[in-house]
């Protein structure tokens, strides 16, 4: 398992970590099988998106910020209840197909570290399985 | 393949299985690999969330019953449409990273089975594989 | 790796493809391990929802259109920006336990991809590991 360190700078954002899994896949030297790209953290997520223009990014951000209101008569004392549940809807991994040593992603496809309650160091770990 | 069985009691509700998981992981003597968490329901989920405070469950449970009502027009004449809509969102499955014959969580980070169309009885399938 | 075509007919639409996967898996022989099905696309995904009464799909579709509205002040240009959310509250992929040669799905189970940016020809990939 390799972990990559993360220091997000805003309250709510999606960090492009393509090259880093990428790199993480690569080292571990596994030709064929799957990689999990797994946040140990209950406010924050791992998705997959495109990576092209930076737009989709934004608009990612505020949508899931409208879904999900910031304060709204939550009963969790630490204020972040909105995280948590960003982080159930969005999900705590991805699962990639690794082929060649490299993961198959599509030609629009990034994958996205998303912080819900930052700024923050963060961690995702990413574990490859296969021969 | 372990499977679990649960008995909910309320109609949305949060179930904390991370005990479970962890001793049909450690009963499969798998060192490192990966761990597949599986409902075969349809109107049920599972997600890793925060289980120290209980309140995030709850706040889990109120979010997602706002952000898809129990009554919507919905087609479905079994009127359990809001249950399927909350286990596409929430999804079906999480896959867990496996080191040392145990789960590699966060510190906060529980498993949840997510009872959308209770009071009933469930199962969980985990299903390890490695080396 | 299997990949399957798709053609899409509608602007947002849920696909049956369970069999697909099934043949999938079934011709991969693998008896014993997981089958990750995943789309490399961002405007679409993949779940696992009820496939027995056509209106559970269709109620997914209305209530993710409902979620998420089409047009919303989003910045990408393409002008697709709700299909981009969608993918990412549903998911790029879904993991399936394999035993027997085939997948474990409970009684109600299908396997459907999403299109949210259709019509489209689409692709699916199917990835089979274990014994």
């Amino acid at each position: 398992m390799t972990t990559i360190t993360i220091d997000s700078r805003q309250r709510v954002e999606l960090i492009d970590i393509t090259e880093k899994v990428r790199a993480a896949i690569r080292d571990r030297g596994i030709a064929d099988g799957l990689a999990v790209v797994y946040t140990p953290h209950t406010t924050a997520a791992i998705t997959i998106n495109e990576n092209a223009d930076p737009d989709v990014a934004i608009d990612l951000v505020m949508a899931l910020n409208k879904l999900v209101p910031f304060d709204d008569h939550y009963h969790h004392a630490e204020g972040n209840s909105a995280a948590h549940v960003k982080s159930t809807l969005v999900g705590a991994s991805e699962t990639l197909i690794v082929e060649n040593n490299i993961p198959v992603l599509g030609t629009w496809q990034g994958i996205y570290f998303c912080e819900f309650d930052g700024p923050r160091r963060r961690q995702v770990h990413v574990k490859v399985i296969g021969t």
